[in-house]
């Protein structure tokens, strides 16, 4: 059964994803855990950046830090992501068809045979 | 067919949707198109502030304008969130799988009979 995300949740799930490094970031640690030094090689920014990037991941549940030693190991909790995608697929799907009714509607308004409505272009 | 979004719109959705009152226009607009101002009277904020979060909305293309006088209609268009919708169910399955498939491969390590890796635990 699906468990509805707050509002706070969502908010940090979608500010996590609205960037591309993030996302890249996801899909990097979806291929197994790594430490923070591995994630930040293949992007063209500070260790200090990849650092935020991750610690925005980290308050949105995605990400996960297990400190060994000096190292710290990264890897993906996609939860949170399921939660989210769950989310956003059934709010679509409901203001899709929604929006898509009311067309029909209006469609079948103007193909009706008779005066023009009062309400209709004035220009 | 799926249209692939580019980096760019999913940033501009993702952030469009990291917030509640922009979330709530949406659902209110899904019910039929409606004037700035009707959008803005459920809430608690200036009508400055409604027209920022429309402005976002607007830019991420999931809420057109439509100019009638003085009157501005404002109406949800639902593509880029089907986009978004999509691509995200997309990533989530296959990040999800890579990472259950990852945890199997650990757990049947651990499960194998013999003696202590090296890189075992040293504490």
């Amino acid at each position: 059964m699906m468990r509805t995300p707050t509002a706070h949740q969502l908010d940090e799930v979608f500010v996590a994803l609205a960037d591309e490094t993030r996302r890249a970031i996801l899909a990097r640690l979806s291929a197994g855990q790594a430490r923070v030094t591995e994630v930040a090689a293949p992007f063209p920014i500070s260790l200090n950046s990849v650092s935020k990037h991750i610690r925005i991941l980290e308050r949105a549940g995605l990400v996960a830090r297990r400190r060994s030693g000096r190292d710290h190991y990264l890897s993906l909790d996609a939860r949170p992501l399921t939660q989210a995608s769950d989310w956003l697929q059934s709010r679509q799907r409901f203001w899709a068809s929604r929006v898509e009714r009311l067309q029909a509607l209006l469609d079948e308004e103007d193909a009706r045979p008779g005066p023009r409505a009062a309400g209709g272009r004035r220009s």
